[in-house]
């Protein structure tokens, strides 16, 4: 079974690209991991999320495991940091923002597909916020900290806020491209507003 | 696909608010985390143990994905929570007294519903203590706690115990609203016990 | 639904013992846990590979719950660690090896089962790999350990090599007992490789 929805696709190849970069980049620096390690940070973080929401919908076996792209992106994603992450500054700065774009991009893929596997509303926004925090907190307990989702007030709030438009544009009918940009680019710049002030 | 069986429902609902009160306000105190920290543990820590015994006897998607009275439950119970935690005094009783009551409502209902979904009567009651401890170990993982199910000798006993009773009932025709009461009554006082004398 | 390729039963049963004495021993050793803590920790080692393989190629309910052997090997194996891992000596050394067996034998069912159920070779090797280390990574996790497969370079390796050994000689036509037990031999001798020098 492969993703058939191409926006659906595309948001969900570029959020996992996103928590790839983030995922192994974390390792970089907070763990100071080794390639394998690295790539494996890398690819937890970045299909955690899809394969907890696709169990959750009973899309199994997961989108991870029927399409290569996701293998392929997940794994570039991750190689791409372990390669250039040693030599660039500002590396938190980095981690923050993709995660934050990984975050918003799951949050919309997850409350999109969760309404196309039959879900209710209000379950499709709670799956797309699981969705987008899902690979982020995988990432943080295997490091051992406490997630993200827990000890920030705009992390979960941004990934509903997110999947609630996603949620109420598709029930109107007006969800497309432009829809779905304008649900991530809100859930990331509440984030990054809470990443500034928080 | 609603849970049909009304004795269940009701054991599963009330399982659910007492693990989001427990989860909530083990936020409050353990981890002084601010209302979105909160109410995420206390939904957590309320819906973990339903979720993973779903995935696991195939009843997907999860019944708190397909009955909103489940998400409803456990935000009710986290907020209640949020709002008299911090006044309260004697928090870590109460917080031992959820636990306890999630617990016991728990293992009963996944033992129950194991045997609903054609599993033999020993996976039945593993299911049981997996659903009763599920929740408060995400709970103690998300905030990097050894989760009580490995510390303490009286958690898997309590539930393994009221998960038996519930199975022998049950196979034995007598099973019902005195049967399962009594199956987590009687896990209660064991695990209080334990929590006594620990 | 039971397991019916006896060689995979054969394979899953000996990796489900051999991570049940690993979890169990780790629990005396490292934790100092109670008997219901060294069997709950011992259990959840031995059986949360294979859960999250099954759970993940949709074989649901897990073989765990739809075969009794899994749960009596994995209570025997921790039963048995109970019993005689306070007298022996030489712990550690036998923690590494019964981690590495485990290993070995759950990349191997992973990547043969992945394609039973229809999976691509390429996906069949990761799942081998994540069948292979997720009992110990539950483990190192629930005991609050960064988990092996993040801090060792040859861990995710040799399950890698295992499951690759499996897949192609499957797609060859030649898998059959020496091809599995070649290939599991190969994942032991590097991890022990690893262990030695690493």
């Amino acid at each position: 079974m492969t993703t058939e929805n191409p926006l659906l696709l595309a948001l969900d190849l570029a959020g996992t690209f996103a928590f790839a970069l983030n995922g192994a980049l974390t390792a970089v620096r907070v763990a100071r991991l080794d390639i394998v390690g690295i790539v494996t940070l890398g690819m937890i973080t970045a299909l955690g999320g899809g394969i907890i929401r696709d169990v959750l919908i009973d899309y199994l076996p997961p989108a991870t495991f029927s399409d290569w792209r996701y293998l392929a992106v997940a794994a570039a994603g991750s190689l791409i940091a372990f390669g250039f992450g040693h030599r660039m500054h500002r590396l938190s700065g980095l981690i923050v923002v993709f995660d934050a774009a990984g975050l918003s991009l799951f949050a919309v893929t997850g409350a999109s597909k969760a309404l196309d596997m039959g879900l209710g509303p209000a379950q499709a926004v709670i799956l797309g916020a699981i969705t987008g925090v899902g690979g982020g907190t995988l990432r943080d307990v295997l490091l051992q900290r406490i997630p993200t989702v827990l000890r920030s007030e705009l992390y979960a709030i941004p990934a509903l806020v997110a999947a609630t438009i996603t949620v109420l544009t598709i029930r109107f009918g007006v969800y497309g491209i432009p829809a779905a940009v304008g649900a991530a680019v809100a859930c990331f710049a509440i984030r990054m507003v809470g990443v500034r002030y928080g």
